[in-house]
This record gives structure tokens, C-alpha cells and sequence, in this order.
């Protein structure tokens, strides 16, 4: 039977779970890992505050407690929760931020962040902190949004390219899209930066396939 | 037609090079990017020096101008010429060890890697000190065998399962393994020290993965 | 009327509470701020685990929101919960252990930790991180006993002296104890270390006092 | 008898040590440690280069020597003869830019700070380089005014305003006054930034009573 | 007889050659050391690029291990190849840059580098990372001027002046000329910024002294 | 005429003040610079404490004032009173220390200090921190022998291959040696830890040749 990865989304919004959803697809094979995409549905409409990236903790862990998988991703770009959330379970748990900068790590010496809010910048600053790579952020760029207008094709599209246009010019050598709800826009921040840009949902993603991926491999190898 | 992915063994030893085809093996899906190994045919039996280390550079650009793919990795734990075969392609370029202390770093504060000889140290630190996070390796745990007992399914893993145990008592959060011929050991290093072992031929593949699914997903939410 | 300080027990601990305001009662002076003591009645017994350090943050913030105060101090040596109680009031809230290494950084440039368990580790590194000293940190030197042997008058002290020697040997110039369970212990630790000890209710409640002292002190000025 | 805390000013200006001890009146407390203000009578008019840095060092060491007193201040934003002078004594010995940079680490990540003259700036960076946050610096924004316009409580008024708006628009999320001479300008600079502003006087006046309260508190507390 | 430094100009070009020949002759002393400055015949016309950094490397080694001398001298402003010359001789080996940021931190805190081409600038990077300096790089000016024009005495003069200004403007304690190219200019960008001038070839011969200075001096003093 | 390199012992010492003078005596060349070695009549037998470290810098602006030379340093491995000394000449004025580290990272990327005595250490340190590269110290060994056991040809010999021994052991690719009086014992030192040894007078007075060769190599080459 296939794997499973859960992947909670800390708020309760339906079109954002949908968002990650669709942004989570491609990384589907036959046979391999399913991504599950659900809300804490007394979550916050979204994790905008410190204070709801502290409250919705303590759901989360209850929710990995009731709901089997073998591996989690936490799906904000603030990583809300994570270390408790390892503590709830013996499987692999994993943040979008800390995903998405380590792969911007693995393409360029210096990035930039795309922000929701001015308001994410702290709570973004302390993964960087735990990670140990602050002094690795080129700039921040925060687009003060609505999330509505964030996941339209069209609304938003040249305000994400200047951004993006702005990081690689303060020396980002990489674009980490610091909001799920930015997944559409990728291709399009790419072009307009000519730098690579990272979206979280995949990076994440493709860090819980590879958690799942050790043993067997290894155990592969070793019988050959 | 498929994606390929061209996994550049900077060694000429075919051993080495059926090694990580054979860890690269669980990335393949139907329809997905195509995993091609290939060897320097004139390479070092191994990059066991900074000389072989700045003398494989200039080959595996060639090679890459010769050999069309949509992503390229380097498939050495100490990423060999990775700055110069950026410049020969404008293509998706990872090095190994980038990828595997990226993949660390989304599971834990601070690594540990069992290396292959005391002389890979400094190749590695280098690495480390690109990437900023030179001060989260908790410690280096060199094996100094020769390359066949590493390889070997039994000979090398009592002392492999040591230094993975040795790490951890350092603080090591999480392991990596710092050749590609430990890949066979992944599992034993894992239950033996009690943290995320990091393959990096695995955590390479997946990066490399993640750099093509950048815009297809991206188009597919906008078409959405 | 007399200012006051509320100081926020994060756990239901009722001798813990008592504890505190026996630490903070010399610094109450006649016309001076007030410090209050309070406990979160349905807080966990003891903020042991990032599951509590998340958890205890919203009752926090409802319970600031709820008492009026000139000033806040959270009174764990973790400082769970500060960024979101920030949010909360427009009025100043430290914590503990932000102090405690703030008031060690004006004594020594390395510091150490005297932990009550193993397991507090992390997230003390965490507020290291936030502050960016984390390099200072000489050494931990967790104690792993019960709550009650900590408190004890004399059951922990041989244990706690032979720690604080044991950081001074590797290299701190001064001492933070750790845990408020640990503020009877001061005068013991800084005889057996020979180095500054501080005591972080103490150093807390301190700089609530400054933070209050601002504005009175530059009207007075002005007027002189 | 009420403890005596000896507050150095390094300089020989009798306006300069009316204002520190203005500055650290509202400290006293009935019964509480007593705070005398003297200054170096051969001492420069200011500490303004780094010759009167180290030149006042030995005069500060045998001031020390004479007068017995149960901690020491040196009332000079630039921590002048610190090192030496905690070789003259057994009492704590605290400098006021270290105190206020401290205070700052309690309330805010990034700091600024407000100085005298463009020259103050490197003898404050050394002291940010000992405590090891160098890079917690925003930015330093110098007045370049002379003492008798920054000291008078209208004519800098609008420049020290600007000034410290300048530095919360550039990232500083607390600010210190970076001179003892501006003590006068704590609430406006406040006002004006929106952000915490650290007094030295008050700040190093708050940590020297944190040191003298060291021991009886832990002794109450053992004797309760 | 004289010991020798040879000088190794990892491009094919005579005039750089002689250039880097005239901006040592000052060192020449009788009896001293005698620098001979060889060009690598098959090497790039400059080492531009990341792959021309890489390639020179082993032309570099086996030049070396063809020509005895008492210690060797990397003569580009990148040191090319360096980790792996030091393996092909037990003899000391310095690099241009590395020798011009030792000498910048033996007269300031944060300095400046001309830059030949903004290309540059991460190779000096990672030279900077090696070193652990990278934070006291003031700012980066490239020139972006063919070659011809910066080594005429006249034609780049006030671009250079002008660049030189600008990085003192922006902190630079001390200004490194990124490029053995601009060796006729130190005197003029010195004066045009008011700070030392580092001229990289002069900074290197001199290590390369010192470094052979060591032993007789030692044994002189021994006999004395 | 010749230039003029005065030294500045800034202790007492006779014997001392010749040590430094043989130990430079290898620099001087026909027709180049002059080294003149002089003492502070009135200064401590020895720097070795914060007091005689701060006491000493104006002593030495004073002598600098005196004595004019074409470039100044500062004899003593702790480099006191550099930064008052810069202020009362415009000409070079080079610390022992900041040299000996920059000639050590030529050489390495970690280096380790031999020290006089465990009380030199802080001392050293703050230079470091100046420098910025405190995470470069691998480790410190002191001494602890009186000075005249240090100076001895012989009787310190064993103690300081020990010394010498242990530092690489601990990770120093290049070894400090950390006070003026170790002089003799470079090669020895060298032989025994196989690793570049750092004589402190050699260093400085290398890089105060190149602070003067500066402009008359860029006249001659602009004449050229």
C-alpha cells in the first residue's frame, strides 16, 4: 500500500488547502507517496499574527496524533509548530520555509523572500536564525496583499515580478516565494528575475518523498 | 518525451558510478525525468585531492556541452567544479553535498558527516563555508578505509554504525554521509545513531527534481 | 498610585508561583511598581517540552489582555510565548531568559547555563539564536532532577555547586541558573564558580523596573 | 547601611555629572543603595577620541582603589578602562554601553543607536564586537552637535527626533542614546521612533543594583 | 646563493607578466630573495571566468613541480588553484587575495575591493569565506573596463579615483585593488580616498618574505 | 635618505627591547628601511595586565610624537594602545597581533596562539574580535613560565614543542607565536607541530615595509 504524507495547513481556509493541493500535484506517481492536503478547521483564516503561529501548535499536534501518515509537512511559510509537531510523532516532520531556503541553498549563495505581509518578516527571520543562514538573506519583499488578490492568475502578477525584479537586483541569486498562496505566480517571478525562484509546496514536498525514500533505497542496495 | 537528468560521476571508476545509478534507482517514475549516470572516462580512480578536485572541472563542462539534459548533478560529496559547469549550461546544476547539507538542515540545527578520508575535510568545509552554515557542523568523523570495504554490504558497517553513534554524541542532529559509496549504509548509520541519516545521492536526485517541477506546476496552477 | 508589573507564571505550579515572588520580592520598594505574580491555573504542571512552550502562549495573551498591568514578565526561563504577548499589549514584556543572558553579556563575554533537564536545550538555544549569541554560549549543564529536589534548600546543592564549577572550567565568565526553581540556589552557585551568577527573576524583574523608569526619568530631566 | 554604588564619569565636566546623577535619581529608593556621581577632575572634557579612551583607564583604576563602594558604574557610552578597572576591585564593575546594549537585547532584535559624534563610533563598535552582536547593529546615526546644544532640553530636540526616526526607518526596533548627555531626550526620541529608547544612565544604574541583589535575595529565599 | 620566489601568472599574457614583475621589482634586495615571475604559456588570456579559475590548476601544480623554488606566489587576485598547489610542494604557497585582505585587516576593520569585472566578485567571495572575513567587506566597485584601458597610466585614472571614493564613502577602512592590473594606480586611488591602498602583488611578495624569513632568523637569535 | 620604522616596546625591558631588535635585525636591507627599536622608559616590566594595557597607550602617542618615522608598531602581542597611537600620527602605525594573525591566515584558516600567560588571553581576544575572527582561534595554550625561562634558548624548549604539538592537534594549521620573548623558538616550534609558525616581530615588521613600499612602487610603475 501506497505511503502517505500529511500535509497540514495550519489555517482553515478552504481555497488555501485547495491551493496547496494543486501546487502539491505534481509531485504524485503511481505507486508512490500520496500527499494529503488538510485544515485545522478551527484554525485562523490565516497564520498572520505571532499569535496564531503560536495557537495553532497545539492543533496540529492533536490532529498528526489522530491522523497515521509517514511523514508531515507544516504548510506555512512560517513553519508554525514544527518542533512541537516532532514531538507528537516518531516520523519525519517538516517545515515549508526550512524546506523551501534549503533548496535555494542548493542553487545560490544569497536569496530573497517574496512576503505575504511586512508582518511575516519576524516570524520568517526565526527560521532563518535556527537555521543559522540570516545573514544569507539578500532582501525581503513584502507585498501587503490581500490573499484574494495574492491567488489571482492576473491581479497581482506585475507586483510580484517587480518584486522579484527588486530582490535580484539587491543581489538575491535565488527567489524563495515566502506565501503558499503564491505557487501560481513561480514560472512568472522566474522569467521576470532570471533567478531561480523556489515554491515552497514543492520544496516541501519533494523533501518529504525524500525523507520516505532512505531506507528503502538503502535497504535495496544492500541486497544488490 | 521524458526529462533527463545527467548525474556526472567525476571519478572513472565504474564501480562508483553503478553505485549511485543504483541509489538513484528509487527516484525513477513512469513519465518522469530519466536519471542518465555517467563517468569522466579519463577522471581520477576517485576525487581524493583539491588536485583531482580543480582538474575534473573543465572535463565535466565539456561533457555537459556535449551532452544535452534539462538538469545536471554532480555526483561527488565534495560538488567538484560546480561553479564552472554553472557556467557551461544554463541549465539546473546541483552538487551533492550542497543538496545533502540542505536536506540536513530541514531535519536539524546541527550535522555531523562521516567522511571518507581526513583529507576530504577541508573540500567539504569549503562547501560549508559557501553555503554559511560552516558553525552547524556539530562534528567530522573521517573513516579513512579504502573505497572497497566502504562499498562492501558488511566489511566497513561496525565501524560505520561507530562513527554514526560518534556524531550523534557530539550533538549531530542529523547525519550525512559524506561519499557516495556509503550510500548501501544509510539504514544501519540510521538505526545505530538515532537521527535522520542524509544519502546524498538521494537528496541530489530529489533536488534536482524539485529545480524541473518548478514550472510545469506553476503553469498547471495558472491554467487551473 | 503604585505601577504594576504583572509577572506571568506560565505553568499551574502553585509552590513555582510562590517561588517567583519570593525571588522578586526584594525588589519592591515603598512607592515603587508592584509585582504580582500570577499562574495560568490550566497551564501544565511545567513548561518541559516545545508541546507546552506553544501551548501556554494564547492563555498568555488572553490573561494580559484581561489584567491590567504597566509592564509584563514572563516567568519561564524559556520565554515561551513573548513574541505573541507583544502582540497583545502595547505595554513592555520581557522575558526571562532574555534577560538573564542580557544581564550576563554586561558581565562576561562567555556565558553558561546551569538547565533543569537535558530536554530544555533547544529551545533556550532558540532565544540564544533570537538575541545572536549564540556563540557565547560556553556550555549547558542540565541537572535532569525533580522539580522538588531543585527547590529543596539542600538536597540539589552539591549538585548544582559541582555544575556551576563545571562551567567555569569550560570557560564561563558568568551563570545563568536556568530555571526559577534554581533562585535559591544563587549565592551557593556563585561561591562554587567563583563567577557572577544570575539569577533570572532577579534580572527580569530588573528591567521590567527600567523599562518602567524610562519616561519619568527624562520628564524629570526636562523639567530640571 | 544602605550599599553604595560609585558612578564614575570619566570626564572632568561638573555640568556633564549634575546630569548623570539627575539622570539616575529616580533609582534611589528608601534604604536601598545610594548612587554618587564622581568624575575624574583631571579628566578630559569628554571621552571624544581614543586617547581620552585609554588615558582615563588608570585614573578610573585608582578613583577605585580610593573610594570603597559596593559596585562601580563608568558613566561614558563608550565602557572607557572596563577591562581594567574590573582588575582594580572585587565588586562588579559595569560599563553603560554594554548595560544599555543589554537592555536593548531585552526588548528588540535589531538595535540603534544615536551618537555624540561621527568619531564615537568605533570605540561603540568594539564594545558590540566584545559582546559578540556587531551585527544586531541597524545603523548609528551620529548628532555631530556640541555637548552644550545636545544637553539643552529644546535646541537638539527636532535633530534627535529625526534621528531616531531615521534609525527605526532603517530596521532598528529599539534605540540607545548613545551619549549620557541626551538622557534628556528619552521620552521625545521615543515618541518620535515608536520604539523602545534606552537611557544609558538609567540602564547601567539598573544592572548595578541586579548585582548588588544578588546575595540576599538568595539568602532570603534560603532561609525562608 | 639567493633563494627564489617564483611568481606564478596562472594567464598567457606578456604584458601582465611584466606588469606583475614591475610591481615587484621594489622588493628586490641584494643578496634577498630573488622573485621570477613566470607565466603559464597554455593558460587564458585572463582568468575571467569560474571555468578559467578551475582550469588553471593543474597547469599550475605541474609548473610547480617542473620549477624548484624556496616559495611560490599565486599572481591572480582570485587565488587560482591554490588548495592544490600547496599538495604538489612542501614549500609555503600564497595567494594574491588572501595576502591583500591580511594586509587590509592589519590597517582597518572593514575594507573596500576594486574589481577588475563584476564576474569577479564571487570568486573573491569564496576567497573571503575561507578566510572568515566575508562580513568585513565594506562594498565590491567593479570596474567592468577592458584590460588595456585599466593598465594605462592615464585613461581609467578617474574611473578608479572615482570608485575609490565611493568605497570609502560606503565604510571602507582600507581599499584592496582587485586586479594585479591595477598595480600603476595604488598611489592615486590612495589619495583620492584618504585610506590605505593594498597593491595585491606587493602584498603577496611581502608574505612571501616573511614566510622565508622564519627559520634563519629564528636560528640567528637562538646563537645569540 | 632612509625611511625610518620606529618599534615601540611599550614595556621597560632592556633585554626585551634587544630581543625585539635581533628579531628584526633580518629585515634590513642596504638602503631600505630602518628599524629603530626603542622602550617606554617609564612603562611596566612587562604588558601583562588590562592596566599596564590601557596605561600604556598615551606613553606612546606622546613618544610618537617625539620621534618621527616614516611608519610606527607596536611591540607587544596584545597591541596596546593601537587605535590612540593611529590618532597622533598620519603615518602607518601597525599591532604585533593583528599582524601575526593576518600573516597566519596567508597560511590557514585556523591558527592557534601560543600565549605568555593564561591572563594574556582576554587581551588577545578583543584583538581577534577587532579583526573579526574569533571563530578562526582552533585553540590557546599558555605558558605560564616566568620571561626569563621564556627567552632562554633551552630551558622553555620542551615545554613549548609540547605546546606547539598540542595546538595542531587541535585543528592549527599555522601556530602564533604569542609574545615577543618566543622569538628563539620559532623553528623549533615549527619542527615540532609541522604546521607554519608566526613570529609576531617578523609579521609586523613585513607589514610595515609594505605600508611604505606602497607608493614609491606605484610612482615608479606610473613612470614606467
Amino acid at each position: 500500500m501506497a505511503q502517505r504524507i500529511l500535509v497540514l495547513n495550519p489555517n482553515a481556509s478552504l481555497s488555501c488547502t485547495a491551493g496547496i493541493a494543486a501546487a502539491l500535484a505534481p509531485l504524485a506517481t503511481p505507486g508512490g507517496p500520496r500527499f494529503d492536503v488538510v485544515r485545522l478547521e478551527q484554525g485562523p483564516p490565516a497564520v498572520a499574527t505571532w499569535r496564531d503561529w503560536f495557537q495553532v501548535a497545539e492543533p496540529l499536534c492533536q490532529l498528526v496524533e489522530r491522523e497515521a501518515a509517514d511523514a508531515y509537512v507544516i504548510a506555512c511559510v512560517s513553519d508554525p509548530g514544527l518542533e512541537a509537531v516532532r514531538m507528537a510523532t516518531t516520523r519525519p516532520v517538516l517545515g515549508m520555509l526550512r524546506c523551501a531556503v534549503a533548496a535555494a541553498l542548493t542553487r545560490a549563495e544569497r536569496f530573497g523572500i517574496i512576503g505575504f505581509m511586512e508582518s511575516s518578516r519576524p516570524r520568517q527571520r526565526r527560521v532563518l536564525q535556527a537555521m543559522g543562514v540570516e545573514a544569507r538573506l539578500a532582501a525581503f519583499e513584502p507585498l501587503n496583499l490581500p490573499m484574494e488578490v495574492l491567488t489571482d492568475p492576473l491581479a497581482a502578477r506585475a507586483r510580484i515580478e517587480a518584486a522579484a525584479r527588486h530582490l535580484a537586483a539587491q543581489g538575491a541569486e535565488a527567489i524563495i516565494l515566502g506565501c503558499t498562496g503564491l505557487a501560481g505566480h513561480a514560472a512568472a517571478a522566474e522569467a521576470a528575475a532570471g533567478v531561480p525562484v523556489i515554491e515552497p509546496c514543492l520544496a516541501a514536498g519533494s523533501m518529504a518523498l525524500l525523507a520516505l525514500r532512505g531506507e528503502p533505497v538503502a535497504a535495496a542496495r544492500t541486497a544488490a
